[in-house]
């Protein structure tokens, strides 16, 4: 592409993210758990913001219309939190909503319209039964082309799974790594939706069993555990239930500010230094299955306009709602070559203590995927890791300074990746 | 509000708009309206535009997920005009989706990162019964506190409008007013989904009750023929079938490209001079139903970016989903003072030979009302009138440097204002 080099008019940067719980909440709304996330992250900053200096609101959202019946979610959002009559947008790009939110933030900003923009995302889905959650995500793939024939996204992203254990000979105990070390990050986050380990839950069960005095299953670690049908059903071959981000309902806030303003918000402001977006194709009409373009462009747009290269990047939290998702994303990014992610992943370098660590938060997989939070859930993990305030899941070792979220829609039909900076 | 004047950082123009045809078309889904309207965009430019050359499309669509079973709908349209891997981006705020979806393509150029940016929207509503599109559409309200009591719609803009019938002492005759001039406008647009005039609807009755030898009706004039229930059945009192704006199926497509480019594209560009979003409460919080806070908010951020006063506007397309939408919307834009829109309309200033000429199109009302396209098929009317293309409908007499679009969502959740030069 002959595109000149994309570039902001004004900086931006991050001055304050804080998230809601991330699990099933029977008695809480979308803007319930919107207005828990924008607490959260009102209590994450280092000065008070008064809500009336918020210029405007962006929320992230799949489909409240198909989850909760409530479309026009954006000035409900705004009000709950004191900003009528700000303008409120909601921005729609399926699981990348959240991201893309984020984006049309930054953008705002960068052209001098507004100085200081809530962004938001927010997804309440566990009220409707499992199989209509399943179909109401099923139509954010083509629903003419792919949804028609029966394809819901286990089977896409099993699809692409296969593509890649045949082109590379990947295995599923590969796959099953991914799941193993997001739990690992998880069971230390206090907001994640699965907060324990897969040991922790094989364990329980071996408790469970010997309790009621029936066999001992024959698990000596996670993978004997992941292999074992009656701990881990085959969703869609090679997708087992643990390589399947769940179903959940949460919110995440985060609060952007020209970066000129920066200091009056934050004494540590983080800056945003690259954003890129990318689509492509739906899945049917791809030639190749192992790597997404719209990742690709993203990350390519992302890193010129930072300046940066994918080896200075120090920590990501990745788009991981099948495991398959992870290994696809960490080599767009090009923190891998392709073909190279599920031994990198095997040899601990994704790890929290490893060259590069990959979804310290517990990632969609075990932190939760209320779908159009996504996206701006992982930009709080990024502040609590580059603030050095992770707690118990703070990466060790490492003073961080760049880092980067990539946040994808269905099969990768949009994907946005962001880079931040600490100065 | 003590906010800053708002500023683009990067002026902005219009070279190129079209839209399908508005109406019922069992044959085609949304993404072949939004081809067909892409197509209208691309004859109606000056120059040829190479589609690699645009850098990014922006869709409005209300609720694709509910009429259609299809959400994520950007890649989809993207695909389909050719615009993969380009960034595409949904975005949504009811009946205002459109709007919005202008106002971001507008703030991305200005913030720099774009040159040159597709805007359009697209909604196909008549697949399902009318029943389950007036729930969809419902969705639009607050559904915890509105739609959960039987509201919808209609009955939301009938206590509008009783409340300004109560205050200003306007009748349901004012109101049929309204409607009997937009399908003036309506019958003179070969885009519009009922191109007949009302008069034109009365005579053909009249015709068909000779021809059966049936009584024929004693109808004078076509306040006759609405006074008629049998002609004009009430849906929610004061608001009669022809009240209400129609159920559509209809996309259209602008190009916005930055200011220093725009000769490159158009031997007569339009600039953009002013955009302006604002939010409201939900109807049922709110202390006054006879003026919409997001419409004045919106106004105001819009004629002060400009420079101009509403008395400077020439023409203006407004948001008339009910007839006393668009007396609400004269007067929160200043064209006229609080109560006095309905003796405006009576008078025959907003009609196209008037002072004020509202609606030259035909509006939502004649004119259809695809939700989430409505706002993009209004700079249509817009490009095509400064332009002097306008053919039967041209406003008479007038050269149109100065003009307005004025795009509501729900009852006014979402407003956002446009204002455009033409130099």
């Amino acid at each position: 592409m002959s595109r000149r080099a994309p570039k902001l008019g004004r900086g931006v940067a991050l001055v304050g993210a804080g998230m809601s719980k991330f699990g099933a909440f029977a008695d809480k709304t979308s803007r319930d758990l919107f207005v828990d996330a924008f607490n959260a992250m009102t209590k994450s900053m280092d000065k008070a913001i008064n809500t009336e200096d918020i210029d405007a609101l962006y929320v992230g959202n799949y489909s409240s219309d198909l989850f909760e019946g409530q479309g026009h979610i954006a000035p409900i959002m705004a009000d709950w939190v004191g900003l009528v009559p700000k303008p409120a947008t909601r921005v729609e790009d399926a699981c990348a909503s959240g991201g893309v939110a984020i984006r049309e933030g930054i953008i705002a900003i960068a052209s001098g319209i507004y100085d200081i923009v809530l962004v938001g995302g927010t997804e309440k889905m566990s009220n409707l039964p499992t199989e209509q959650v399943t179909d109401t995500l099923a139509s954010a793939s083509d629903a003419t082309y792919e949804g028609s024939c029966g394809f819901t996204f286990p089977g896409l992203y099993a699809a692409m799974a296969t593509a890649y254990m045949d082109k590379y000979g990947a295995s599923v105990e590969h796959l099953m790594k991914v799941g193993i070390k997001n739990h690992n990050n998880g069971a230390l986050n206090p907001k994640a939706q699965f907060n324990k380990t897969i040991k922790d839950l094989m364990n329980s069960r071996i408790e469970k069993a010997k309790q009621k005095g029936e066999q001992i299953p024959d698990w000596h670690d996670e993978i004997d555990f992941l292999r074992d049908p009656r701990a881990n059903p085959v969703v869609a071959w090679p997708m087992r239930l643990f390589d399947c981000s769940p179903i959940t309902d949460g919110a995440a806030c985060i609060l952007l500010v020209a970066e000129d303003l920066a200091k009056n918000f934050s004494d540590d402001p983080i800056y945003v230094v690259g954003t890129g977006q990318g689509s492509d194709h739906a899945l049917h009409e791809r030639d190749d299955l192992t790597s997404i373009l719209s990742a690709r462009i993203a990350a390519q747009e992302a890193y010129k306009m930072a300046g940066v290269t994918p080896e200075e990047i120090q920590i990501a939290e990745v788009h991981d709602c099948f495991t398959i998702a992870e290994l696809l994303a960490i080599e767009d990014l090009g923190f891998f070559k392709h073909g190279e992610a599920f031994k990198a992943t095997e040899q601990g370098l994704t790890a929290r203590d490893g060259l590069k660590p990959i979804n310290t938060s517990g990632g969609l997989k075990s932190k939760g995927h209320p779908v159009g939070a996504s996206g701006v859930g992982q930009v709080v993990e990024i502040w609590h890791q580059m603030r050095g305030e992770a707690g118990p899941r703070q990466v060790p070792g490492k003073d961080i300074r760049l880092t980067l979220t990539h946040n994808v829609g269905a099969t990768g039909g949009t994907c946005v990746v962001h880079i931040f900076q600490r100065r």
